[in-house]
């Protein structure tokens, strides 16, 4: 840890609170000191925090955490709130096992109430928090931060068209830092920019209102109809922006980095006996020439050199893959658009936004829009690739059983971070989507282990199914195949002679995990064969027959176990009438937070060794 | 069909385009009749037909249907649509089987765009549509009708976000009848409401403008200080309403009665050369006078005697009996809170919401943030119970994982229309809930059959469950037990000797199908057992052992076999080294159409006839 003077005696809100308001400036110097040095060696997110230190620190003077209750939305912009409640000894294992996780985490102090990964969240329960102390009795401000980029999520939407006025304990702040994750988009966005560009505009109103009501000292005509249209007029200047149509009191813009303004309004904030928006202005990377220079660059970063901002991150990777194929695949085909939500760069789409700009769409944080409006594009011909974090696909569940696959349309879903993502833990983990997507209807789903899978099987996907076709590749590079291994985008394939007394049937990366265990386990002769399933939904029959004849199936998937592609092969294997033994090592009725991809494999027992250790068993 | 003047010649939009005005008002009486006397017959969706007669005539003679599209939003207001496409003739079977769906259907005709059974898609898909048209350099508007009730789901409000300004042939209707399906909640309506009362604001706002402009004329010091400020005048004189912050032009409110006023609407509306909102208000049953005095009564409703108004419907059903048991809960316990999505009423909670009132939370057509909320109120020591249909619950599945189960916070979700739903169609069925509830970690599932097992289990949910507990019962009323059946909340339950040579597996309503299957094998001298589910996920080990000793197992599920509880079954019977035979008999790959609930279960083969076909081959 840096040298500090004040930071190091800080271990709670109150200690905050004592600190003389002159040592501010420099706390925060601290603060940020750290926050780039920790993040530096542990990867994070970085441009965001640097944002917010000096509003987290006057929302901790201000308000009495935990009795003041705080939800960040997205939560990955907790970092100084961490270290202003209790977490700073820890902070030099930020995001790594058993260390202070990168988004807040109520397992790990009072002061986190949600795990919020996913965006947009933070009005609903703030909203729900702010209720239930309403209907008990109980004291303190719920105090929603939420960045401009969660603002286009329709979640946020919907909580707050439903905050009621009588509210009066919820305060939700707006980190304004004009990027949310790329470039923000939308109404809203534009909608920001126009409050933060008149800054004297909201004052004013209060002086015209003055005016209005100073009719008789204005000349006779104009007068009478003023007068006679006073209510209207009225009206139209009282009108605020959107926040205040939505029944919320409005108090900005605020300079974020400014402590007696963020003072000031908070003061005005917790007086206003009504919901009221806080809309703080923020520069993302403040104080960090990099990323100030570039944010989005060093929105999640990983490690890095501080003095030149250089990451180490690998320049190859399946989502780069991803991208460049569907540019050669639209480079042919007029009808291929990409759609994202908010994710551009993170699936390996800045290649194509730039070459294909009238068929590139940025929906904002907004998945289940991204498939519905996909819905749209197929319905008028055209072919709409969804690119998404598998994690992020599960808020278009409904979208794509209701507004794709039972309207028989055609679109492609690209499934990016589908498997375990290493360090950003629980709330990011791919392990759902298999799951979810073979219990809708009429969907098909592929799992490329290498690059050329990928690209096979994305063509595959474009050009071969007539309905939803999802192709899920893992965060990161390809692993390692096994020597000779020859790419294939047929249903499946088999490895061995078929003869083999085991076989393990999976899909995806792990593929390369069991031929390492079959290797393993012929130097100890025994023999495995290995079905690799390639397209894992639906099953095909013959990959079932062919598994029929073995005595002892062991089924590894990277996916939850219930409702996952190895109890689709059970049920199917059962029905077919196999009479062997049959074993399922997948993710069960757990979450699984933050550790290495490798490290995670090895603690769900899905990596080569636990493979041999649970065949040899 | 009554006789008609008008309608009988109307076959596609070109002859409603080519009958005089002045006959206008005739044909809409027609029509009026004519839903009136199909309702009342066949059950459906009456108020909200019956007021957008006079727009949807407006609009097919304003636009040609089908190179101008149209997206109804909810589907269930497409009946004068349909009359006026083609439909008339097979009008007297709506919401029958192989009859007219009650929602547009894209198997129907090319003037159905999209199946809209679930709220707040319109402007979505009709984006995309329009970016289609855009790119392909294609002719024609698209028109998303959008009732005021759709506005409150956050997937609208992602796609008002981001449809761009350059979208220029998007019209957005929205059809406000200020009633969304009960009472329309949260600050959009609110805004409606504002809009509806100042007819002559957006008039207005010109004359304004057009004052500021001519400031010369008024004295000087005023002058000065107008001027000064002018800029911040005008904007905040121009700035209009929430859709125009969002980049819409708009127009309205309008007449939705008055064929004048909506034709000089769209008329302009064509001319925009951008993205419009027209706001029509419309009276939800207007020209019936039952519905037009008890709308929400006639939003959905089963067949009636059209002089009285009095329907047929059954008094005591599942929804009934869940409002009454927690209302008992409710009074002896002050932490318990109800949640709906708009469905007070069809989720039977109208008793609650007058009883306890402040416990009582209607969020609109909002299941994500419904469970987002729930999440706030649990954190801070309530024990919200939110009731939600099925089908509408997919949209809250992400919040379920992460703003819930992840949080290991406890909630319950009172599901109902579980299984088929009978007339409602497709989007409607019930058929996915068990399948991603039990992919989720750490969420429990009951499935109760009679009345007093909804009552013991919706108890068990609320105090013997620590995280997410969900109890999901079917549309209507209890199915008829077997003799001396009683009712029981232990995780299973055994029927017959145990040693029997068949074992059928099941649960919820369908229990009583497979107790007639019994009996009737039993005369033909073939014995089965059952195995019946009360808590259906997690899977009680000692049921699955239960089941181990048969040689043959039947389990049926009215629900998505992919994913579902009898798949979980098949891999944990296979794990535990089961070597009978197992075969499922469930929704395999499809969707499930119109139809009654009987002939749904016959033609799903769930019914007694077809599991004792299915047991006897």
């Amino acid at each position: 840890m840096p040298q500090t003077r004040h930071l190091e005696h800080i271990n709670l809100p109150a200690d905050i609170k004592a600190l003389p308001e002159d040592a501010l400036p420099e706390l925060c110097a601290e603060i940020r000191e750290l926050l780039i040095k920790t993040v530096s060696e542990n990867g994070g997110h970085l441009a965001s925090n640097l944002g917010v230190v000096e509003l987290t620190v006057a929302l901790h003077r201000m308000f009495d955490s935990p009795v003041d209750q705080f939800v960040w939305d997205v939560g990955h912009q907790c970092y100084t709130h961490k270290l202003l409640t209790g977490r700073r000894d820890g902070f030099s294992e930020l995001r790594r096992e058993g260390g202070v996780s990168g988004f807040p985490r109520p397992a790990e102090s009072e002061h986190d109430l949600f795990l919020t990964g996913h965006s947009s969240t933070a009005v609903s329960s703030a909203f729900g928090l702010a209720e239930a102390k309403n209907i008990q009795g109980k004291n303190g401000f719920v105090v929603a931060v939420v960045g401009d980029g969660a603002l286009t999520g329709g979640l946020a939407y919907e909580a707050l068209n439903n905050v009621g006025r009588t509210c009066d304990r919820l305060i939700v702040v707006i980190n304004d830092n004009k990027m949310s994750i790329s470039k923000n988009v939308g109404a809203m966005a534009r909608h920001l920019a126009v409050m933060r560009s008149n800054p004297k505009y909201y004052k004013f109103k209060t002086a015209v209102e003055r005016l209005v009501k100073a009719i008789p000292i204005i000349g006779k005509p104009l007068r009478n109809w003023l007068f006679y249209s006073k209510a209207v007029l009225r009206s139209a200047i009282l009108r605020g922006n959107l926040f205040e149509d939505m029944g919320f009191a409005y108090l900005g813009p605020v300079d974020g980095h400014s402590f007696k303004r963020l003072v000031s309004a908070f003061t005005t904030a917790k007086k206003m006996e009504r919901p009221v928006v806080v809309h703080v202005s923020t520069v993302k990377g403040k104080g960090y020439r990099p990323a100030e220079k570039s944010p989005k660059s060093y929105h999640g970063v990983s490690a890095f050199d501080i003095e030149t901002g250089e990451t180490q991150e690998a320049r190859d990777s399946f989502s780069a893959r991803f991208g460049q194929c569907l540019c050669a695949l639209a480079q042919t085909d007029e009808r291929i658009c990409a759609v994202t939500a908010a994710m551009t760069a993170g699936c390996g789409l800045t290649e194509f936004r730039s070459r294909f700009k009238s068929r590139f769409f940025d929906v904002g944080i907004a998945e289940g829009h991204a498939v519905t409006f996909s819905g749209g594009l197929a319905k008028n011909g055209m072919i709409p690739v969804f690119a998404v974090y598998s994690s992020f696909l599960q808020r278009g569940f409904d979208q794509i059983l209701h507004d794709a696959a039972l309207q028989d349309l055609k679109m492609v879903l690209a499934i990016d971070r589908a498997g375990v993502v290493g360090e950003d833990g629980e709330a990011h983990q791919g392990l759902f989507d298999a799951a979810f997507l073979s219990s809708i209807p009429k969907v098909t789903v592929f799992a490329p282990m290498t690059y050329a899978e990928l690209e096979m099987m994305l063509a595959a996907a474009v050009y071969d199914v007539s309905s939803v076709a999802a192709v899920r590749y893992p965060r990161g590079a390809q692993p390692l195949p096994p020597a000779g291994y020859v790419s294939s985008a047929a249903p499946f394939s088999i490895f061995g002679g078929g003869h083999a007394p085991v076989l393990i049937v999976t899909y995806g990366r792990l593929f390369a995990q069991a031929a390492l265990a079959r290797e393993a386990l012929k130097e100890r002769e025994l023999d495995c064969d290995i079905l690799k399933l390639n397209r894992i939904w639906p099953l095909e029959k013959e990959a079932v027959l062919a598994a029929l004849p073995y005595n002892r199936v062991f089924f590894f998937e990277e996916g939850i176990k219930s409702g996952g592609i190895a109890e689709h092969f059970a049920a199917a294997l059962l029905e077919t009438g196999f009479g062997g033994k049959y074993t399922i090592h997948a993710v069960e009725n757990r979450f699984v937070p933050c550790m290495t991809v490798p490290r995670a494999l090895s603690v769900l027992g899905l990596d080569a060794a636990a493979m041999c250790a649970a065949i040899e068993n």
